[in-house]
């Protein structure tokens, strides 16, 4: 019997209508012949009502007891789909973490998964069941405790589901329609890609595409699921939203496909550091230690030779997640007054946001970065950081600029057109 | 080391406030010396809720759903419960029932405790954890399924605890301070009793007075687990609340220790009934396959001899909760269509209310009847039925003399002294 992953996020089971409307959904894919696994999620607003009484009760939690309590929110939607399903007249039951068991570490609110039996379910399917419900976003660890797998965690249970039980497909339904070329907040030219290839969507959806978790992205290519995003509130068919695929199902791509743009982004430069062989390390294992994700990287080899540097000096300039700008100078400051790096002057620019355009098609095309420099100059946007990877190019400018750069781009690319 | 277990209701764990005055109270027994089991309910109006949405989903659902959806209240509230401890420096952490595990039959909804392996929990007592929080009301079945008690269940579970841990106490911490000689709103003479034997609170319990569910007493009696029921929002000490005991612990008891009163009771009497042997048998057994819980009978034995009945003949009455009338005329009906018994009239009579004077001490003393219904004729009350227990004299009067004979027997018998 072939098989279906369908996952259900928050906005998608908010109340017994819209899980009603889900089951429909389900319901639907059984009547052409799937059986089908249902991953959900906690009908929203719920866990962020149990976080918080958690956060109110113990700022500085005890994460196997936070796991227990946030856990129970997917818990109650796995049952009221599976009853939902009953009355609809299709067989089905639901399935806590550890009852499958979905195993994984035991890095409590951010465990990772490590195996998912299948004879549990498989034995149901045998015996007539149509639906195995899942909750989402949990577990269980070695020493038998419930465990939760963080951000993004159900839609990485639906992709592990997909690719444990070998499904046909991974259909995400959640509250848009796709994945667009651009967020269409920004330019109404913005258009839905009916198909996008795994490595595309990792780099959108790590630059703030919030359509997927990237987590559940490289799972899904590791393992070849074939992934949908769709809308669970419009009628759709086997071609609605967005396929994520393999890019040998992608008949010709574009050079580019997208255009991300992220506004959380703070700059930082060490001015006048000493440029010695091991001074990158030196300044960035601190900052690894310290918990910053520093995105892009320049340093400007200058050889300008100043009265009190009498060696070769440099700056360094990198990006960090806005809210991670106090920790990184902290861990600069550290690191100065350790001896392990110099710097005359520590400059953090907040006022920064990140654009880039994503394309499988860029890696065997040349002139992609001068095509984007050059609709950025033609808006007289100065362009402050550059960085690039094989199917990406990023550029940090000056936040006011952000939406004028990404109509700039989408246009200079011809995104409009299919 | 010393255990007790300490058992919260819905009202005692509301919200984090008051989760947080009952983790106080159980820090208190920890100074003391104590190891903690402490069973929590579901914050009140969660179950509720949670109920609401399955019987809104599915009219006629599947147990096993319906128990996977209602027990997260009780889970939620031990990982809070834990948590809560922790932050006052107590070590603590919860149990889901699964983890325990707490073995249960499979009868989803009301299913009814098997065991309760001490292995998990003693070795985290060992390990130095001082409190184990276990979620009420919930457990496994042989399935590897969640099950929950029905009514009164986490009742059930701290006495169950209680016994299997071998406590030197189970206090049921709850919106009231204690078991009184009769309702407080009936009577502004009601009594707290320090003390009651589980056979008397076992049989005030049934008659309605809401403190302590039967199942709990039943299972309390006969593992002789010495039960406390006192107030959560009152500070107290070893002495608060009721005791409730091996009468053995109670020095020496009144004849009449309780007078109990329901108003949810409808009289139903067959009236010409055929009297031969099996006759009773007759009209029981399709009550009891009906599910109607018959609770007092009387038959009067009558020698009047009807024309158009030749044989002997009698009246038979008996009583069942206010809303099992319906069942029980369709029972009775359909025994007279098939031919297994015969009635010229089915009288039913809702407007009845039951009263019961209760204690020990009734049965090393006679004249407590007597005494019983001369209050009543003293006030123009008719009695209706009356049946007799060993500690236990209950009457059916009209409804509308229900407080005015509780008044008069609490007078009667003294029960405003101590």
């Amino acid at each position: 019997m072939p098989l279906l992953v369908m996952k259900f996020g928050g906005t998608s089971v908010a109340d017994l209508d819209r899980i009603r409307n889900a089951a429909r959904k389900v319901q639907r894919e059984v009547e052409r012949g799937y059986d089908v696994i249902v991953i959900v999620s906690a009908m929203s607003g719920k866990t962020n009502e149990l976080v918080g009484w958690v956060e109110q009760t113990s700022p500085l939690f005890d994460a196997r007891e936070y796991d227990a309590v946030v856990s129970s929110g997917e818990n109650v939607t796995a049952g009221l789909m599976a009853l939902t399903l009953q009355e609809m007249g299709v067989p089905a039951r639901s399935w806590q973490g550890w009852q499958v068991p979905i195993n994984t570490t035991s890095t409590h609110s951010a465990a990772r998964l490590v195996d998912i039996p299948r004879a549990n379910i498989d034995q149901k399917f045998a015996e007539g069941m149509k639906v195995a419900v899942v909750a989402g976003f949990q577990g269980l660890s070695p020493e038998g405790r419930i465990t939760t797998l963080g951000r993004g965690g159900s839609d990485t249970t639906a992709v592990a589901f997909a690719a444990a039980f070998e499904a046909e497909r991974c259909d995400i339904y959640t509250d848009v329609d796709g994945v667009y070329t651009t967020d269409p907040r920004i330019t109404s030219k913005a258009r839905k890609l009916p198909r996008i290839a795994f490595e595309e969507m990792l780099e959108l959806a790590s630059l703030g595409a919030k359509v997927l978790q990237t987590r559940s992205v490289e799972l899904a290519m590791r393992y070849k699921v074939r992934l949908r995003v769709l809308s669970s509130f419009e009628d759709g068919d086997e071609t609605s939203g967005t396929l994520i695929c393999d890019e040998d199902e992608i008949m010709e791509s574009k050079v580019v496909n997208g255009v991300a743009s992220s506004r959380d982004e703070a700059k930082i430069t060490l001015v006048t550091v000493e440029d010695r062989p091991g001074i990158s390390a030196a300044i960035f294992a601190p900052l690894a230690d310290a918990g910053v994700n520093v995105d892009m990287i320049v340093q400007n080899i200058s050889e300008k030779d100043y009265d009190d540097h009498p060696g070769s000096v440099t700056d360094m300039t990198f990006s960090v997640p806005i809210n991670q700008v106090e920790r990184a100078k902290r861990a600069m400051e550290e690191a100065r007054q350790s001896g392990q790096i110099t710097y005359d002057e520590l400059v953090v620019d907040t006022e920064v946001a990140k654009v880039s355009v994503v394309g499988i098609g860029m890696r065997s095309h040349a002139g992609v970065a001068a095509r984007m420099f050059k609709a950025l100059a033609d808006e007289n946007i100065n362009i402050k950081v550059i960085s690039t990877s094989e199917i990406k190019i990023s550029v940090l400018i000056d936040r006011k600029y952000m939406e004028l750069a990404v109509q700039a781009l989408h246009d200079a690319f011809e995104l409009e057109q299919a």
